[in-house]
């Protein structure tokens, strides 16, 4: 099998570097190349998404994401919107058909200390969320600033929401058998059709699911004062944008949260923390993120579940003997993916 | 000067009547005149803004308004959208030109141990959440349901961005001079639009306020893992929404939490809590909010703050002497409001 890397911006490529070296380890049959994107891509082909990483991705079986953009007064905010880094990530969501975002939330045994949350609540928190990630507002539908005017669309298909709902069901189903269902059904009659269409599926094709409907503000407010309450999450893209970053925070650390875009191709891996720019090139970044994420690669893109158990147990091992900084611990990036290729060796 | 009244479903109705008390006990000269909003008003007269409510308020100096809705399974639910109890709600906001929702998210001292999160960092805790109330993609325009497709349409004017952000500017300049500016301008033409003219607004006007812009996933993780970073918030209708409901469990109770709409005419004042149709005419509910509403309307509405003073000391009071069944005390409705009543008597 083919894996193309895109290690990105910032701390993008020394992350994935780390990953690839885990990924070797595990499944050395596995071919890797290397192709670019975001803000180097458009250094050094006029694009963030460029041609030459677009034809590559025919071939692959995963990719896998380093991180994507620059830091706040970066030039490469100022460019036409269709040139910044960010619009290189929607175009490379777009192009793998990707419309599911899974990202898991766990609390580490014996890592609760890390959360801003009270152990107590902090304590077993296991989430899933399902994120919609080609539709709603940032679809490329009708959408733009006109003088003193701006607007854009948000929009919904049944197609897509079902599609999305699916993966949501088929999860719950390898967990505990819960699903919430997020939405604005109150004010927006986008939701109102997410809504109706996530419970006809669900009484249609997955009766042993329990289905619950929240509203995102609802959400937001119980994902912090209660997150024991939640198994699998699934919502629209702009919600699901908000809640997994704002459930993301429960662990502690944005250096611990992985995530799989699945659809039509190939599926997607990256860890969810940003580029960083701040300590980029220093060695220090923590790649825990991505090496998980090569974790979620081997299960979900290349079915080897085996190989992903092994990653994750060697991930929780090391974070335990050798914490890097920003989990309170003094291992840099190197230290860190030595420790987890010791114990799968 | 003339507050009508609004108390609405669920609680409202007990919240406010201990709310009018209050009122009554600082402002004597008060007129104080009643009307119906939400499902009660559209059992009582077939819709939930009626028109005899809507004559009231065009004499009205201020309005206070308690809850409004049903149970998740009331049969108003599954009314029409224009005929359900939040569209009452999303009616008089319009009808008064409320275009700006003040949410004061306060962690009151000793009361730390209320809070979700760590008490170190829910210690000192005062933001200010300004949210745009009338625009976004809660706006009339362009909205429907079409067979297997929905839109809503997200719209925003340089005049209404404008006129939001000048009463944050405004509050800020009250407190710690530092606003942050709410958006997804990497991916939303909305929110460049926003983040285009609260900049230049500042730039124009403003020029001694500390200005920042972040994006609104990033403010979602921020709010817990370091809320003290915050003084004013000001963000679009739907961010603002999910933003306030979150930075409300942060002191732990959102029986504390009052908020204040302002805009053309009279200011609407209402506790953020919802209608709590399970406790409803038990006479538990906790009236802070709605007393702490008061205060606001005293402040905000008719520019009386001594005795806004005077009432957010007498419920600080009541808090740690009398603490309601949501705080971890006993105290019922009555004997709450009677605390707040002998300590401003
Ligand atoms: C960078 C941005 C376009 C992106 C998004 O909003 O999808 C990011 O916030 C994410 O969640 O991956
Ligand atoms: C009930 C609903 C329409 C309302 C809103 O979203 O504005 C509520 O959530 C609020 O925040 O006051």
């Amino acid at each position: 099998p083919k894996v193309i890397t895109l290690p990105g911006d910032g701390i993008g490529p020394e992350v994935t570097a780390a990953a690839v070296e885990v990924l070797r380890e595990v499944a050395p049959d596995v071919t890797i190349e290397e192709r670019p994107i975001g803000g180097l891509a458009y250094e050094a082909h006029g694009e963030p998404f460029p041609q030459v990483t677009q034809d590559a991705l025919k071939e692959a079986d995963a990719v896998l994401l380093g991180t994507v953009g620059g830091a706040h007064d970066s030039p490469w905010n100022k460019l036409e919107r269709r040139l910044r880094p960010e619009s290189g990530l929607l175009a490379l969501r777009k192009a793998l058909g990707c419309y599911a975002n899974l990202r898991p939330v766990r609390v580490q045994p014996g890592l609760e200390h890390l959360s801003p949350l009270k152990p107590q609540l902090a304590r077993g928190v296991d989430i899933l969320i399902v994120r919609e990630l080609l539709g709603g507002v940032y679809f490329d539908g009708d959408r733009k600033i006109d003088g003193d005017t701006a607007y854009n669309t948000m929009r919904y298909t049944t197609a897509e929401v079902e599609r999305v709902a699916k993966v949501a069901f088929w999860a719950a189903e390898q967990r505990r058998g819960r699903v919430t269902s997020v939405d604005k059904a109150n004010v927006l009659e986008v939701s109102e059709l997410w809504r109706r269409d996530v419970q006809a599926l669900r009484d249609r094709e997955y009766r042993s699911i329990h289905l619950n409907h929240e509203y995102v503000d609802s959400v937001a407010m119980l994902i912090v004062a209660d997150p024991s309450r939640y198994d699998v999450i699934v919502t629209e893209n702009l919600f699901g944008d908000i809640l997994s970053d704002l459930a993301a925070v429960i662990p502690g650390s944005l250096g611990l949260m992985p995530s799989a875009s699945l659809g039509d191709g190939a599926g997607l891996f990256e860890p969810i923390h940003g580029s960083a720019p701040d300590i980029a090139g220093k060695g220090i970044a923590n790649p825990a993120a991505a090496i998980m994420s090569v974790g979620m690669l081997l299960r979900h893109g290349l079915k080897r579940s085996d190989a992903a158990n092994h990653v994750d147990r060697a991930v929780a091992l090391a974070l335990r003997e050798h914490p890097t900084r920003d989990l309170g611990g003094t291992a840099d990036t190197r230290t860190f993916t030595r420790a987890v290729l010791e114990s799968l060796g």
